[in-house]
């Protein structure tokens, strides 16, 4: 390759869920025009929200001309959106960055740093009320595997990542290279964004029985029958 | 929780592949039932195919007592299949193991260990006459999202071990649990075992355009669109 990479830099912190994280990288590092760093506080070994941790690459300060910053969620985000020290670091880095995406409860960090103010954005569906409390002037949709707004790109929970990923990909590289990485991974995304069957099963909307839900009728029903 | 919890112990190694661990890992620690540790050759960070990497829990020769032990695929398998001390390490813990599992190119690693001897199995659909080449009585299935036959769970490449991991603590734990995993993680999984396309995708079946693969007509014909 002549041309440099596309810099990607995921945010890790202490409590960052696993597949926020490593759903979206292993399709992006299957990609060769993309390069993955992974920053966090201090350089030290990051502990996710399952315990297992991860060695960054470089530490939140080293961040720097990263063209598309990607900010997980997990349990962590509960004291990030509150920690205004970080806020002020990541306001500063996401200011700069072409684009901005986060998975799952990474929107409400980016929420509460101020980043999506006059953005349509998604989180995930559980923690949804939660998430959606943050930030002034943002369009929170309650139904959306995830939501492009411009350079803002949101997902809902965990492996919603993925599928953003992909179309992520088809957008910055191509819908070659974007299929090639799902192909490589076995994985078969989803790529309608509007697809969403968790907002019914977290009662975020009520059921419609249209036929863009129809795949799930039986996993739901499942679920139902034990109580949700 | 007055029981133990279900021990599922994953085997990491250099080269790796990120989503064979991190996929599977993200639905079982939603599991209360279930607990999880990483086992590492000596305890040292250890470097995913992707470059980045995990620290482990435990070293391998601290490994005991696991209900479930589970290898994941990537590159360092190559050099693995021809590791004879690791070979006969994981011919050890593995015949002790209530159940043996693998993700990806990871059951290459077991049959070469001799682990699938008299079992059926499936592996990765890019690298499967590689994986197939290794055991001397292994049933070797090219079609399969994942197989079990008894106490030993192999899956295809990558996003398949999620699936295969949703039936295992379906199996192992409850329906429920598994429904409960899935959901959390905002996760549709596959719950036929037959579904495959990517047999088809990597040529490995004749394209049979039966019912189960409808789904991923639209996909293969992107994949078809750029040449494969």
């Amino acid at each position: 390759m002549d041309t440099e990479p596309l810099r990607i830099a995921v945010v890790l912190f202490e409590g960052f869920e696993l597949l926020d994280v490593f759903g979206p990288v292993q399709l992006l590092q299957a990609v060769p025009e993309i390069a993955v760093v992974f920053a966090g506080p201090d350089g030290e070994p990051v502990a996710s929200s399952q315990g297992v941790e991860v060695v960054p690459t470089i530490s939140y300060g080293q961040i720097e001309l990263a063209d598309v910053l990607l900010v997980p969620g997990g349990k962590g985000t509960r004291r990030l959106v509150g920690d205004e020290s970080f806020l002020s670091w990541l306001r500063e880095v996401g200011a700069q960055a072409p684009w901005v995406a986060s998975v799952c409860t990474g929107s409400a960090v980016l929420a509460a740093a101020g980043l999506l103010e006059g953005y349509a954005a998604t989180s995930n569906k559980r923690a949804f009320a939660w998430a959606s409390s943050f930030g002034v002037s943002v369009t929170w949709k309650p139904k959306a595997r995830w939501v492009q707004d411009r350079n803002r790109w949101t997902s809902s929970g965990v492996a919603a990542g993925m599928d953003m990923t992909v179309a992520l990909i088809a957008e910055l590289i191509s819908e070659a290279a974007a299929v090639d990485a799902a192909n490589f991974a076995e994985y078969e995304p989803h790529r309608d964004c509007e697809w969403d069957p968790f907002a019914r099963i977290n009662g975020l909307v009520p059921s419609s029985g249209d036929k863009a839900e129809r795949g799930d009728v039986t996993f739901g029903q499942s679920d139902d029958a034990h109580g949700r």
